[in-house]
């Protein structure tokens, strides 16, 4: 970083089912509460970044930049950013760039996505748009078959078990327990989640992280200060279909933002004592943890099976606190600073992809 | 501009109905072809942006950033930015930021919309996303229908007659004769504008830019110098719906951002040689020119009864250019840097909105 980013203020919703509420409510309410812990007042906030990547398809609103920007009674400029489920990530890469040209002093960045008004047959077809809809969706996948292929082939490389699998998605659940953003504030035995049904072999349903409502606000200043700063904000691009691959069971996405991430924050990999990483299913964990270099290939499962230094989605990640697809960039930078001023550690991570890691943005988080 | 910003290369398919080509195929062409022509190679490309509005409705296809990378050897990172019919421009402003905040020396933006693959009430529809769908929509109201009621508005307190408005269009045919990338290089005579098929009274057909495919791409450098630079990049935000407006015959956000992208090239009005404005309707020419002060108030007609100094949609305009939704604020841009490259003005501008002006974004371009 060039100048100091600061973490002022944040707040969200809780993800859930929220029948009652639009996406423009949804995103009311997590400005308001990021205004309201912020330093700055709404008035101080020079630029609006929304991260959505369903509103067309599930609400038949684009614009969400503008719709943001109205909810303001001054509507700074704004824009909507989208790299499907890593639409977070790109939103706070984006704000980081607009505050570090100097565009702007101050902006306030809105993950959010409003997904339980459509059919689920519907809400999984906008979902593969995150991938490529020529080469991949003819095939009949969706993402939990890509996600089951790659889980079938990884536990084939690394003779992992399904029940050592179970591990990722209990800890998940229960970390949740104390969340009250979370979808499911409840603990899950391992064993029951391979007994839940079977989506895509050898993935069951608690393997998959659900189907969201919800929104998340932070805003980033260079002018007003606090406590956390963004220290690295990295973004990476692999091939869209993962047809075009050398191989799916790892990301070449995450490795590529992760050294960049260290080398911008000027850090090592064990400096960072929380992380909140991309567990869209729990397969996904164990490769980005690998990728991330946290774990040699195939042995993942390992810091799901003990206590670590390092929390590992200590919120509950996507599969108990829910997905809402681009929400969840914003709301893992919200958990990872929440961690950090809870804890004597100095550095906190977010990791988040979008599709199967054709996009992976990396935001590492420090004491100012 | 903390840096100078130079635009190094350029390209576009034509504008037209593309049947025979995908979403990615346009993409390819306009890169490919803004490749050609810039003084660095496609490795060089450090970061891409993509303006996107319709991917997910038109084509089922979101993700557009790491699809556009996929197109380059080294996937570069990258992003889709949105924000309606003004995509282009908040991707150029994105691609700004990048530049100058240092975290790219050289970025690809490309603007791309298909959308002639799905029936016109799908489109019609998608393109309503654009206003307020809580607000805006449920009345039954369509773009051609906003537009209709700010033409009555306009028409009523400007006492502007229906036949002098038909010289807008007209005028903007007239200029495509030339341009081998327009969708209608056909000029057509003042009187047949409003004897063409009502659409929204008092619109008719030839007041409304047409549903067309394509891609514009340019490349963004502060590492290649070219002849022309980015002078300024301002965006401006509106109430998304017009229902919350004090007047709906001048758009605030214009005139914000024609105040700053002034301010921001340390240049006056009277500098500029050459514009590309935002004709979507014919009455949105008007409103525009009278927002960034080139006329008076209900006086901007008389730009199109006349020949003036500075040329007005030399190409032709969304009117008869076609106007694929996100490439067109690409290709104004492309359009005003030929035109500064065969004259002896110094400045151009680019003026791309959207919805009715809910965004705004400007682009003074100079000779470096």
């Amino acid at each position: 970083m060039n100048t100091p980013i600061y973490l002022t203020g944040t707040g969200q919703t809780r993800f859930a089912e929220h029948w009652d509420m639009s996406i423009k409510d949804l995103m009311e309410e997590s400005i308001d509460s990021a205004i309201e812990s912020a330093e700055c007042t709404a008035l101080d906030i020079d630029m609006v970044v929304v991260a959505n990547m369903l509103g067309e398809v599930a609400s038949d609103q684009a614009h969400l930049g503008a719709m943001a920007a109205s909810l303001l009674p001054h509507h700074p400029p704004a824009l909507r950013a989208e790299a499907a489920c890593a639409s977070g990530a790109v939103a706070l890469h984006t704000a980081c760039a607009l505050l570090e040209s100097g565009k702007a002093q101050t902006v306030l960045v809105v993950g959010v996505e409003k997904m339980t008004d459509i059919a689920p047959g519907k809400i999984a077809a906008g979902l593969m748009g995150a991938a490529d809809a020529q080469k991949d969706a003819p095939s009949g996948l969706t993402f939990p078959g890509i996600f089951g292929l790659i889980a079938a082939r990884y536990m084939h490389e690394y003779s992992l078990s399904r029940d050592r699998l179970n591990h990722v998605s209990a800890r998940h659940h229960k970390n949740a327990v104390s969340n009250p953003f979370a979808q499911f504030c409840k603990e899950i035995p391992a064993e029951s989640i391979s007994a839940s049904a079977k989506v895509a072999d050898p993935l069951c349903m608690l393997d998959c992280s659900p189907i969201s409502d919800g929104a998340a606000s932070v805003i980033l200043s260079t002018k007003f200060e606090s406590p956390i700063r963004i220290a690295a904000s990295q973004l990476a691009t692999d091939t869209l279909s993962i047809a075009d691959r050398p191989t799916i069971t790892s990301f070449a996405a995450t490795k590529d933002a992760m050294r960049a991430a260290l080398e911008e924050a000027e850090i090592d990999r064990t400096d960072i004592g929380h992380i909140e990483l991309h567990d869209c299913f729990s397969i996904a964990a164990l490769i980005s943890l690998e990728d991330m270099g946290f774990a040699n290939p195939g042995e993942g499962i390992a810091l799901y099976e003990k206590e670590n230094k390092m929390t590992i989605n200590q919120s509950g990640g996507l599969k108990a606190c829910g997905h809402p697809v681009a929400a969840t960039g914003i709301k893992q930078v919200i958990d990872v600073s929440k961690q950090l001023k809870e804890s004597k550690s100095r550095h906190g991570l977010a990791h988040n992809f979008g599709g199967a890691a054709a996009t992976c943005g990396i935001h590492i988080l420090s004491h100012a």
